[in-house]
């Protein structure tokens, strides 16, 4: 695993830890909402990681983007593809979002070659 | 056609005629890009018109979901599919999403009722 | 009731039922806890209503304003109070919070006159 | 005055009304703080009120960006000028300010219709 | 005192020093009555700087937190507490604010294990 | 050049290399048609630069910021004037917009001391 995904992954891990060791319910609850919502249903998993996907980049949360980067190259988007949510993105959003696009086109880059 | 989805058509048809009669060649160029953006490539436009819709319901724009919403329509996304994409937007924009949430379904009902 | 504030329940009492019509299990979670959010725990319930106020007034939902207003109304947060706590959106979320604070303000009155 | 500037008006100065007739000092100081803001110093008087509508353009605030306009007409802004903010604007905030410029453009009209 | 808060405290310190030097009068008179908008009032400082704390979380901005942080811990707000003005911020924002929780979290930390 | 100044302006070159490579054609387009909004027309460059900055304030696009500091520097915008723009995007956009003034303070020092 590249040191870029790693260190975002660990760091996640750690705060997630703290977080829940508090014991508030509503935020143990949303968490485990968060994760149902991402299932298969109607929609399949790898449809609704690319819609997790371009509302975190419309919403510029780079921690967001980095997670489901990481869960749509899990689930086999491709470079073409991921390209085209990043568009739809940017169109929607504006030049604003292109400082978080090369954040995100790097952690994919380190995606792609650390498979 | 329903009378919320006809003035809705209407006013958004009437004032980008005024807008286009300016001649602003960004404002011409950014429009036929934005329409661009939605078609076929290496994602289809239906996924990419779930992807416009959820991008504008995070960003709360009411008119932007609306033209969205008439485009997933027929593209033939059915309504276990749409609650699915309001369902990402609620969890990753939170509750401040739900007032255009009310509207959308509202504005969803009317799109379902006069095919 | 006044009529602002009738319209605004009715509103969302009807389209509320139309979306848990549809049975989409995140989303009828996300409103269980949304309500859980609020009660009285380490913190009562008022102060928890005035943090969802302050939170939608800077994040500029109209609705989730007028839903806190009433909600902090049963409460009995006073006009004095409630003026300070759009003191504390104007500063924090800057001039464009005002035209969402005149609104608040009107609502708030009839609130207030229809006791 | 055309029939919408007309309104505009009218609601915000009554609005301000009782707003300002609760006394709360941090409101009244940000007002005047507001109004200073604009005034002519290093920049002109005009290319304020094009920061301040460019700035309200792109946060999305209807009202904000009807009270610049007015503004920046009365002060000889021209039809040519105003679709150049707009286009910054929509480049910069993304096609989700569209249903505002269509909002500005047609508040902008009457402006120059009512001259 | 931990060196992450150190850090912050430093850095914001000597940037206020820079910005204050240029003799903006707006920014001069906006920061006071920054100061003065958490002052005891017809709210206590306590309640108010909980105010402005989740008004910076669902916001997202991560020095704003840790500013809020600094002072909700001096005026004694305790750490059941802080987690449902975390849980309130999470729920109105949504999962965006997720990474500025685990921020927030990992400060909260070194403010009580410092104290 | 200053090192904060060189560290961003490679960080972007690189990544816009990278975000090129793929042959997205939106993202060209967008990227060449955010290129012309800036260039003289009705409105004159240095103008058009400072709608930019203040829109990328308000929004909190710290890059973005950076980047257009950059280019107003370059068209002679001076320190006074600079500061007004600071002072209209922190009433605008509140006091979570001050963080990022301090950054933009800190940036156009190195921007004023290095050339």
């Amino acid at each position: 695993m590249s040191e870029l995904v790693k260190e975002f992954n660990d760091y996640r891990e750690k705060m997630n830890e703290v977080i829940l060791s508090k014991n508030n319910l509503v935020m143990k609850r949303l968490w485990n909402l968060d994760t149902n919502t991402y299932e298969d249903g109607a929609l399949d998993k790898k449809t609704k990681e690319m819609l997790g996907l371009v509302a975190s980049m419309v919403l510029r949360c780079d921690d967001c983007i980095k997670y489901h980067l990481g869960k749509a190259h899990e689930l086999g988007v491709n470079t073409d593809e991921m390209y085209e949510i990043f568009a739809v993105a940017n169109i929607v959003g504006g030049t604003i979002v292109i400082p978080h696009t090369r954040r995100a086109a790097e952690y994919w880059e380190e995606l792609e070659t650390s498979k």
